[in-house]
């Protein structure tokens, strides 16, 4: 039997697909046709995209960003069986985006309907938060917690070193169930 | 000069007089009036309105409801000065009202609009936060927090002993400020 952990995992570009939303989003404003699979594994976002996609990121503030954001590949297996052997909780910084709130709660509920509200957390500086495990893109989440940190790789964290980096879900079952 | 501390403050009957409004709801529904200062000090509450209370809840998940929770008297020149002296969080449990989410964004930025969105926390389950206070007047959010617990003094927690009461904002100025 596998100890019993709290883990906190992060919402976007961890259980959503965020980034494939933001670089839709980033195409259609600059008629290019970036993708995510050729640009993991490169700098290509910090050093060609991230500037110029300030200047879109209004477009998160939008009602329905983020309610239509895809889940990402393999998540719900494995959120499924991490919910069901430890303590799982969701830890989204979403306070920036008041009209994600609602959403983020909705979209946990179409493709996570097992997850209980108790077990959600929608904050702005994830330093509050304390567990045994952090799912993050982001070192800025990461970076304060007490317990084991899983680094999710994201199209702009590519340089990022210092943190166990997981390629996908796949992986992340490997280490924790 | 005081020493700074992470201070976790809670919403419902902390900042904002829920209760005003929840016995609003009730004395509308059953034709009744109670007074929030005549049930304070007594068990009236816990004896006589509790069970009927559950049955008018689901007022609770309507629009507007938190939006429209006057503000906690003294509470705007309290939190004010120990946003400017201490590191404020202002956590409150809330996701199981997703309706509430950005309604209680909206009331903050009203009465407290120097509160930054990485300030604010909404989740269910209290236990996931660290801090050195909390004040909170429900037991089941302060019983597992590790620093100094203030219990606000509230018509549904007059049974309640074993933590340090605070009847008003101005007893926590007292003790924090």
């Amino acid at each position: 039997m596998i100890e019993k952990k709290r883990i906190v995992i992060d919402m976007d570009d961890v259980m959503a697909d965020t980034s494939q939303s933001i670089l839709d989003l980033y195409n259609s404003s600059y008629g290019t046709n970036y993708q995510k699979e050729k640009l993991l594994g490169t700098t290509i976002w910090d050093e060609q995209i991230r500037d110029k996609y300030i200047k879109v990121r209004h477009g998160l503030y939008e009602p329905g960003f983020f309610r239509n954001v895809p889940v990402m590949p393999g998540a719900i297996d494995v959120v499924t069986e991490l919910y069901e052997k430890h303590d799982v909780f969701i830890v989204s910084a979403a306070t920036e985006f008041p009209n994600s709130l609602k959403e983020k709660v909705e979209w946990l509920a179409q493709y996570f309907p097992f997850i209980h509200w108790q077990k959600m957390v929608f904050c702005g500086d994830k330093s509050i938060v304390k567990g045994d495990v952090m799912i993050d893109d982001h070192e800025k989440n990461l970076f304060s917690f007490k317990g084991q940190k899983l680094l999710f790789d994201a199209i702009h964290n590519q340089a990022l070193t210092g943190y166990e980096r997981v390629k996908n879900w796949e992986e992340i079952a490997e280490i924790l169930l």
